[in-house]
C-alpha cells in the first residue's frame, strides 16, 4: 500500500469502481483538472511540514507495537545518552516546555521505562533509564532505522545526505 | 530576542542573576556538561520535526495579527488557486482528513473569507474565497514570505534553495 493511500485513508478514498459514484470528482482532482498548489509548493515550511507528517505516520506505524510516539523515543534516547541530566535540561534540549515535559516523564516512569531520582538540587530531579527503558530503546533503534530508510526510498540516499546537513542547524543544543 | 530563547520561554530560563540560584544547572546543560543529542541528530526525522517547529512558531507569531495558523493559510492559498474545488479535492491535496477539514472551513467560513456553494453533487461542496479572504490572503503571502525568508536566513540561501528540491517530492499531489 502506498504512502500516499495511507496517508488519505479510506473514507477519502472515491469508490471509482462503484457505477453509481463514477461521477465524483477523483480525490486529487478538481473538475478533471489536477488541483494546482504551485503557490504553496514554492514555501519550504509547507514542505517542510508535509515531509514531517510522512515521517511521523511512519514512525507511528512502525513504532506501535512498542507503543511509543515521537516524543517518547527523544526522550528515551537523550536520557540514554545523558544519564542522570535534569528534567529542565531534558525539556530544554529538546525545546518542549515544562507543562509538556511533566506529562511525557510520568507516562514513561508509570511504564518502568525511566526513573526520576532526587538530586542534591530538591527541585529538580535525575533521569535515568531503567534496564526495561534500555531494553525497549534498543528494539526502538531498529525501527527508527527503518523508518529513516523509509525517508531515503522517498527522496534518494544522495539527497537524504544533504537533507542532514542542511538541517543540522536545527539539531544543535545551545 | 534569539528564536532559541523564544522556543525555550521564560519559565526555563534558569535566572542566573539571582545568587540563590547560580547552582541551578543552566538549561541545555548537564552537570557543566553540554547535553548530547548525538543519537537525534543522525536522525532526519528529529531534524525535520525541530525544523518544522522553527518554521511555525515564526508563521504564528507573525501570522498572530491576522488570526492566521498555517492550515487555515493553505487553505485559503489553494482555493485561490482552485476556485471552486471540492473539500473532497481539498482534504485529499492537503493530506488533512475529513474530521479535520470540515473544522477548518467551518471557522473560514464564519469568519467570512470562504464561501462553500452548493455543487451539482450535493454531497460535495464548491469552495470560493470571498473578497475579504482574498484580501486577508493577500496581507498573510507578505508574512508567509517574510516567514520564508526567516528561514532563509537561518538556513543560507542556497541550503534554502537545495532544501526545496530536495523536498519537492512531499509537494505533489496524486
Amino acid at each position: 500500500m502506498s504512502d500516499h493511500k495511507r496517508r488519505a485513508g479510506g473514507t477519502l478514498a472515491p469508490k471509482l469502481t462503484n457505477a453509481n459514484e463514477t461521477h465524483l470528482p477523483k480525490a486529487g482532482v478538481h473538475g478533471g483538472r489536477p488541483v494546482s498548489i504551485e503557490g504553496l509548493r514554492r514555501l519550504s515550511g509547507y514542505l517542510i511540514r508535509q515531509a514531517q507528517l510522512f515521517v511521523f505516520h511512519d514512525f507511528n506505524q512502525r513504532l506501535a507495537p512498542l507503543d511509543l510516539r515521537p516524543a517518547q523515543y527523544s526522550v528515551l534516547s537523550v536520557t540514554r545518552e545523558n544519564p542522570g541530566l535534569s528534567q529542565m535540561a531534558l525539556s530544554h534540549v529538546l525545546g518542549i516546555g515544562r507543562s509538556g515535559i511533566v506529562p511525557l516523564l510520568d507516562v514513561l516512569e508509570a511504564r518502568g521505562l525511566l526513573t526520576r531520582e532526587p538530586a542534591s538540587d530538591r527541585r529538580s530531579h535525575a533521569l535515568y533509564l531503567t534496564a526495561r527503558g534500555s531494553g525497549l530503546l534498543a528494539q526502538a533503534d531498529v525501527l527508527v532505522q527503518q523508518n529513516q530508510d523509509h525517508t531515503i526510498d522517498k527522496i534518494g540516499r544522495r539527497n537524504h545526505e544533504q537533507l542532514l546537513e542542511i538541517l543540522e542547524v536545527f539539531g544543535r543544543p545551545e
